[in-house]
């Protein structure tokens, strides 16, 4: 079974999103046809064999249909405890399931020998990370800082260690993989 | 006149320490004495001509004396507008200027051609971010989720652009140096 890829863009402070919620452009990069970042970009897309998001990415509230278009032809797992009256006809395949575990699970099973990857929120990221359910974590760090936002990690989140696996560096932002550890032994000093 | 330097080692998630001050080995990687590493860690002391510090760097209350090694043989310039009763005796050698205009302005005329560095705290690093003072940022990225401590960029911080020039990628941390371009554009999204 495939391991699981928590994969999301984050400000140099941190930040997945902008003041109020807005696109500070952190994901310009993925925009690209050719060049490093295309290159990364679709490797993730090869690798993953099954998407797991929390409901806000898909959309909030009963009448959010997700979306039509996304270069990950696998299974979109969407957390929550509410599914919408209606996912959209487009050939996106999105199931519901309750439980951050139980999604991840599900995902990992569809994902076959790829990567479940994790792309968002925030909270979905924290409590997967918390729960020991991520293997690696990949940052795309973009060279912003944009003073607030969604923190990508919270405070409060448990502590752990990770080792780093590669960077690839490029002009508009660099790409950090890391394999986690394990949980961080408690203070040092 | 040289350019202003802002080098610190900061966490995955951002924090510049651990819960409650803790020392969480986010200098660990400084202290080796050869490798990419150290290397990293001789060229920033090579290139720093004078040395900017916070108050709570130095010591906190009256009664501080601040500390009697350091690889930086410059002028240490301490921002604070209650200076201690005594500097250390040692070789260091501590100035105390009033305002962090000031305290960054004399460490540029004093390091000459090379780098005014800053090294902390977060409250001098964010105020001296927000008033237009950095040239460049140097992150000793460490692979660890400390959960809680003080954030390098605290929610409130000015928006900024920067461009990425150098990454070093080592086992124990992701040396990434950042040239900063400019105020962030209001909200593209």
């Amino acid at each position: 079974m495939g391991k699981v890829l928590l994969d999301m863009a984050v400000s140099l402070d941190g930040y997945i999103d902008g003041p109020d919620g807005a696109d500070v452009g952190l994901y310009d990069w993925y925009a690209g046809t050719s060049g490093p970042n295309a290159d990364l970009a679709a490797e993730v897309v090869d690798s993953t064999g099954a998407v797991v998001i929390g409901r806000g990415v898909f959309g909030r509230g009963d009448d959010a249909t997700g979306w039509d278009e996304t270069p990950y032809e696998v299974p979109h797992f969407v957390v929550t405890h509410r599914p919408p009256r209606a996912a959209s006809a487009g050939p996106v395949d999105f199931r519901f399931v309750e439980g951050v575990r139980e999604a991840v699970a599900a995902a990992r099973e569809a994902a076959g020998d790829r990567y479940a990857t994790i792309g968002g929120g925030a909270d979905l990221a924290r409590q997967a990370l918390d729960l020991g359910l991520v293997d690696e974590v990949q940052l795309h760090l973009v060279p912003v800082i944009v003073g607030a936002g969604t923190l990508l990690f919270a405070p409060g989140s448990a502590g752990w260690r990770l080792s780093p696996v590669r960077v690839v560096d490029t002009p508009e932002v660099t790409h950090l993989r890391y394999r986690v550890e394990g949980p961080r032994v408690a203070a040092e000093g």
